[in-house]
């Protein structure tokens, strides 16, 4: 069995911003980013988790991060807030846009958060549950890097492109989703490579557009929307939305960034904020009482809520700390260290 | 080969307005009507053609619709636009609040309309159709009756809960999309019943929640959300924000007219406008143009736009009318004469 570390969330904490401002990080994007590592880290999702420190250290070195960007906040409508996150991190720059978009969607009823030309590495669910702790109903977007074909297609043009919705619920953990909208992450592709695996039919499709089990064709190839033709739409609107609507790129024309400072990852990430408070006046709390009656009809059936396993991994985290292989750890403590 | 009839556009609207007069609904609501089913009809999409007229003439019979009802706009917030349809079509409520929505999209970038209680049964592809007319982008979707059990779950609970898409294209029919968050339309059990054909895997459970092929079995039992807990996940989303959010039922509080006029069908809807103008400013068209690049990396890898069928039909019909079975044409006729 492999070694680990257990460390509390404190220690977490101060790992993730010892590695993040070593490597050139400035203390509000280390502050930010460890933020988002921890709890993620915090809620068992790894890929999320401490290990992207080492993604983000490698970003910085190749110059798919300025880590010391200072975003700008565009007032750009009523119903708007825009913050050009200047090639930083996305995650400082939601930030520093929420208070803004949390005014705006209470006085309108909704408003959006557009995040223009930033790095993005962390998951959505982070960013609508900040909406969901005040109070808000919230979805989140962002397009990436072009791995997927479209339904009927034979080469990528489509990020893995995430969509995550939140709903508060009185006295709970909010109600939260978070998924890709190719069939799987590359990730997974990455991991069966690694372990030798065939994949499962209708993941992935080859170079020339045709079907394929074998991992490094799918590398080479397209991974599939899932749900075909309908999560192909959904992502399209992705693109569109978290795209040329903030005046930002599509998928295709971004890319991871490489050892020779020519990749480009930034992009644009959209959040639409719900007020229930200004959509529902007075009846408010009995809307949100009567919302209550579809979690228990999917629970009462036998299914689970969509994040239940990560709110509870929130409580064990939150009283026994976070578990890491030994050789993440010892790499983490090697990038912390100066010199 | 069955028997048909042909129909100009004007003709088809004339047969409309027809049968909807002649079974109680006033001027406005069968304008409203008849401009959405003639449009369907146009665009070859039967199921949402002039059949529905059948429909709605039983439903008004079963007092699942009032066909007198007059629509109240209530301006809830400066992003929020209310209608009240007081169990009248949706359509008639949609054309209602459409100007108050396009004001204030175009005021705050982003805007709601809700419309509430009220009797739905078209396609949703047209009203995000008609924003997109006027420069906007746009969302829309609304529950329905339970038939469709949450992914991990044995019975229904979530309607098939449709989710549509527009986005204005600079000189050309928009892009839109248009899809049910169930694997099919319900409508499709019922067309393998009347074959004798069996379903295919993964369309539907029975009644203790195994899978089945039967479609008797399925209509007992309950469909499955495409994209399993992705698309089930979507589902819920357009049952919180299209339901208690504005005020108004989740899917399986309601259910189909009867004829004891027991059966309760009005439910809510959301659509979502998005503003380009007010997003991007000066930006606008030149953003329009870059969104192009989105198009031309779909088709030129030999995949179709999603309503590229109907935008082809629609042009067809405009030189050469609609066709529909005469069987269908008699019972219109039928329910267009007075006695």
């Amino acid at each position: 069995m492999a070694e680990e570390v257990t460390l509390s969330l404190a220690d977490a904490e101060t790992l993730s911003r010892q590695v993040l401002t070593n490597n050139g990080f400035n203390p509000s994007h280390a502050a930010a980013i460890t933020r988002s590592v921890v709890a993620a880290q915090r809620d068992e999702c790894h890929s999320h988790g401490l290990y992207r420190l080492i993604g983000c250290a490698q970003t910085a070195q190749y110059r798919g991060i300025d880590p010391g960007a200072e975003p700008e906040i565009i007032d750009q409508a009523p119903g708007v807030v825009r913050v050009d996150a200047k090639q930083g991190s996305s995650l400082l720059a939601f930030e520093m846009g929420l208070p803004l978009l949390v005014e705006k969607a209470n006085r309108n009823g909704i408003a959006v958060l557009g995040i223009n030309n930033s790095f993005h590495f962390s998951a959505l669910w982070q960013e609508v549950e900040a909406l969901s702790e005040q109070g808000l109903a919230g979805i989140a977007m962002t397009p990436s890097h072009a791995y997927v074909a479209p339904a009927g297609g034979k080469s990528p043009l489509f990020g893995t492109n995430p969509f995550a919705f939140s709903w508060p619920r009185p006295g709970k953990t909010p109600y939260t989703f978070d998924f890709a909208t190719s069939v799987v992450a590359r990730g997974e592709i990455e991991l069966h490579k690694r372990a030798g695996k065939s994949l499962p039919q209708g993941w992935a499709i080859d170079r020339e557009g045709n079907p394929t089990t074998d991992p490094q064709a799918a590398l080479d190839g397209a991974l599939l929307p899932f749900g075909g033709y309908k999560g192909s739409a959904l992502s399209t609107m992705i693109e569109l939305l978290a795209g040329p609507l903030i005046g930002d790129l599509l998928g295709h024309e971004t890319q991871a960034a490489t050892p020779d400072g020519e990749g480009k990852p930034f992009h644009g990430e959209l959040i639409i904020a719900f007020s229930l408070e200004a959509f529902l006046g007075s009846d408010k709390e009995r809307h949100q009482q009567h919302a209550e009656a579809l979690f228990d009809g999917i629970l009462s059936q036998g299914a689970r809520l969509p994040s239940q396993r990560r709110f509870e991994a929130r409580e064990r985290s939150r009283v026994h700390g976070v578990t890491i292989p030994q050789a993440l750890y010892d790499e983490l403590k090697a990038l912390a260290t100066p010199g």
